[in-house]
């Protein structure tokens, strides 16, 4: 197949990007290194220095004989896409070019501005890429799980049906989210679902939760195809900074009460799915959504896998509930369906004592590059 | 009060300023004339040529004594927002600014842009000028029904409390809209909920039905106050293209089956629920949605109507189905409620006969001025 990568540098773009060459599909990756650019001015850069992404593409071209072909533009600029989708004509595109950070976007006007424009405005153009040149092609956007917030009713995957005063009828599952970004990725949502009815595009939505992990099968090849590993306030999850203050031997930062509930993933298991639902595309005039996580818990329960993985190591270490920077609910129903993905054949990994001791390694590789100041929260929601 | 109206010289814009402006009120009315050059571009413009916004607004004075600011800029450039918000500290601001023309947002790509762009973008700056100037500052926005779709089950006034499987919460009533200047709004809805929710903003979000009518206790001073009537495929309504058609002996152009029902309302009672709203601000932290309409019928009865009205006024009023150039649902299940301006103390003006041969009598005078190559769809949905 031919396959474009939207956000190709990121911290899931390489990977998916080396995946799908290295399974004999021909790959394009896109991007425009925003996120290097955030990370530079936010002093917020990774923990292991990335080479650049004609860099990356040739130490595994020259490892693997596989290729890769590179393309640095904005998405947010039709023109460029327009003419990469009329050369590729691809059979499926993965859409990551977004701003992916929750607190940059509630940073202040000028970075929700940036986050709205571009996330919104680069799902416009690729929908009106494949309008143009490739009406076939199969869109795999990912979407996240918190676009549906934390109701007191069971997430359903992506829709619901819904009975009311003796009438039915189904629609998308209600959104809130709990940052602009999330709300992006709503609106996102609504574009694409609305192009979907009108004019038969075929629409895949994951929506994905937190991600973990480094190692993929192309990965463990060379250190330099490594992807991304944010440990700061911006760009990191909390699995990263907890993995980080533990080999530092700073507390984990738990945010509030901690009994915030979310579903995880390990970054094979996201490869996994978009290569799944690469593999079995829908039928034009269909969006379907897929719950993508695997496992679910609490903030304070991924601090004590991470102290005890940490102990084990010989790591001394502690946790520290502080002040929420957020706004969201820290103690909260939430019971989200998963089956689609399950369905169409994942096998998960699960996080285990194992999975966290070898991030944790690599981390310890790695403890000299560890900038403290960049783990605590520099970015408040009021 | 001090009084903001964005999109000033709309054809409900205008009204409304200078009904505040009677009221007493401080209006300031702010326009980039984007629907006088898309209607200029599309050969759409509107029947009786109506002088500019600053001429009216001098015209108002003369004959009024009553004064309304006139400002014109892009509410998309968020440096001119910011500053007239810094400037006025307004109590209410009033959003018309958008692109509203369905078929132009369907004609393509730079028309589809322009309209999210618009749109979004206008809706954001003015949440972010109000953050920073007039936090207490009371958003009345102008939705429409359209933003709902057709759903099988009632339409509920912008909120639905969901039962799913022995739980409950309450969301935003799911929106599935027609066309692309529909889903900007259902965008907008989705962008103002999460920052009422996150900064407290106090947001009412009218669901407005399409509007008919040119008669105000204003405009009625002097024809040069009247508002816009655009009879024009692009931005015309079927009740404008309706009552030309009758004048201009071309048969009613019903899309379809004609069973697509809608909620219409006169533009007094648009002004009436932009009253009611503006003199019942809500708390922080809440965004009220108001149904705003006051009559339901389908296409087919408004054609009734108007062939009703126009054969006792002589007129020989022949009815034609054409094929619909829009996708849409054209025999649905329709029962949409409107409580809250009811509730608030709204007084319904009914679409009687006595209102349409009064404006089939302002047609008559102009008729002269008719362009029948207007009236027939120029744009396709597919």
């Amino acid at each position: 197949m031919r396959i474009i990568i939207l956000g190709g540098d990121g911290y899931l773009g390489w990977p998916t990007a080396m995946h799908f060459a290295a399974a004999g599909h021909q790959v394009w990756a896109v991007d425009n290194y925003l996120r290097r650019k955030v990370a530079l001015e936010t002093d917020s850069e990774a923990l292991i220095p990335t080479p650049n992404l004609a860099e990356r593409a040739r130490f595994f071209r020259e490892r693997t004989n596989q290729e890769i072909a590179v393309d640095i533009f904005d998405c947010n600029d039709f023109h460029r896409m327009s003419e990469l989708f009329e050369r590729v004509r691809p059979d499926a595109v993965v859409h990551y070019a977004e701003q992916p950070s929750a607190p940059y976007s509630m940073r202040g006007f000028d970075e929700a501005r940036l986050t709205l424009a571009n996330n919104i405005g680069v799902t416009f153009n690729l929908i009106w890429a494949v309008l143009r040149h490739a009406p076939q092609c199969h869109i795999i956007k990912l979407g996240t799980m918190g676009e549906y917030g934390t109701p007191n009713i069971d997430i359903e995957e992506g829709w619901i049906e819904i009975e009311h005063k003796g009438r039915r009828d189904k629609f998308l599952y209600p959104r809130a989210a709990g940052s602009l970004y999330h709300t992006t990725k709503v609106l996102d949502t609504d574009l694409l679902w609305f192009y979907v009815r009108l004019y038969g595009l075929r629409v895949t939505d994951l929506m994905q939760g937190p991600v973990y992990g480094l190692e993929t099968d192309q990965s463990r090849i060379d250190e330099r195809l490594l992807p991304n590993f944010h440990y700061d306030d911006i760009f990191g999850t909390a699995v990263n900074r907890f993995l980080v203050q533990a080999v530092a031997g700073v507390p984990l930062t738990v945010y509030g009460k901690g009994g915030q509930t979310r579903g995880y993933l390990n970054i094979r298991d996201t490869l996994q799915c978009v290569d799944l639902a690469v593999s079995n595309p829908v039928p034009a005039g269909e969006l379907r959504v897929l719950n993508q996580f695997t496992e679910l818990f609490s903030v304070n329960e991924l601090a004590a896998r991470v102290r005890e993985a940490g102990d084990a190591l010989g790591l001394d270490v502690q946790v520290r509930n502080l002040p929420n920077p957020r706004k969201e609910k820290e103690e909260h129903y939430y019971n989200a369906q998963s089956t689609g993905l399950q369905e169409l054949g994942l096998k998960p990994h699960a996080m285990t004592r194992e999975v966290l001791s070898d991030m944790l390694k690599t981390v310890m590789r790695h403890k000299a590059l560890i900038e403290t100041g960049r783990i605590m929260p520099r970015v408040r929601w009021n």
